[in-house]
């Protein structure tokens, strides 16, 4: 049988919000032994990532790189009515992925030691986002 | 029981060209109330991405940015015998996806209200494209 | 039957190394006829991704335009201990995907006739990679 779920969360400032214990404990309560675990975001000016879970500095220096990638206020925008981090987040989205797909083994998320999965938040005040897991 | 099913999209120039509609019909065909949507680009110089679909402004914004940071005739290049658009489509590609996988609940894709699905075609003159969907 | 499988690759140098038969092997020995097949990559400085198999020119402009965008020894990095090339690696991952989801059809992989799956390795000296691959 597969499972639909909806995950709430607040993200609330830029950056990586570590989700992992959310996601995992919808894997635990599914039962499910070896599957998938498929994650959506349903926005476009968020992603989500597996990304370095060791060492904070490696998320900062990550987000601070993909900062002055993707400026703020460059003049190649026309898209600008929605604020100054609005577009940039869209092409922050762009580059990295709204959707990902861990396998399940043994009842767990097949992550490696040094994994974890972060909702990236690309808007400076965030907000409240969706995501759609599905089990199977 | 698993549906797959061929799409060819016709592109013709470069840009986002939607696909929303045609990957919906064939979920709504499908008759699946929960389950998964897969699509997979066949090509090494096209993307697909989920996008903002209320401004086009977001999209022009978002290929105007990205084919300055990917500039055709870059002296980096070696690959230069398919045309000044093809290196660069390469590692357009390389920086977007060619899979996605959205959930389905409900019988339809559990897109966000400002989602839409873009085949991101790379090349000037753009071609005849397959998109192979797994629905499960 | 869900079929859940380790592979082990020995990377050994930065680069793009051709993964497509060994996960084509077992494809064709699970016999599922129509469904999917989901790579996982278990580490943070390496990727999948799906390029060009025919010249390897294209993969090598690939892999020295990123080393441009994403150089070593970058005054904004904080993260520093592990190496000039560990911070680089976490970021080229974050760019790129640790997840891969290709339909098989007919028995085989849909990959398109110039598609092949690659293992990006990030690190210089490379390593023991792990590749959880599920085929349902």
């Amino acid at each position: 049988m597969p499972v639909n779920r909806q995950l709430w969360i607040h993200t609330g400032k830029q950056g990586l919000h570590d989700i992992t214990c959310r996601v995992a404990d919808v894997v635990e309560q599914s039962g499910v032994e070896d599957g998938l675990c498929t994650l959506f975001l349903q926005h476009t000016s968020a992603s989500l990532l597996i990304q370095e879970n060791a060492d904070p500095s490696a998320r900062l220096d990550l987000e601070n790189w993909l900062n002055r990638l993707v400026r703020e206020d460059d003049p190649i925008y026309t898209h600008t009515l929605e604020g100054s981090d609005d577009m940039p987040a869209h092409i922050k989205t762009a580059l990295t992925s709204v959707s990902l797909t861990i396998p399940i083994t043994g009842g767990k998320l097949a992550l490696g030691t040094w994994q974890g999965i972060y909702l990236w938040e690309h808007r400076r005040r965030g907000g409240r986002r969706s995501v759609i897991m599905h089990i199977s």
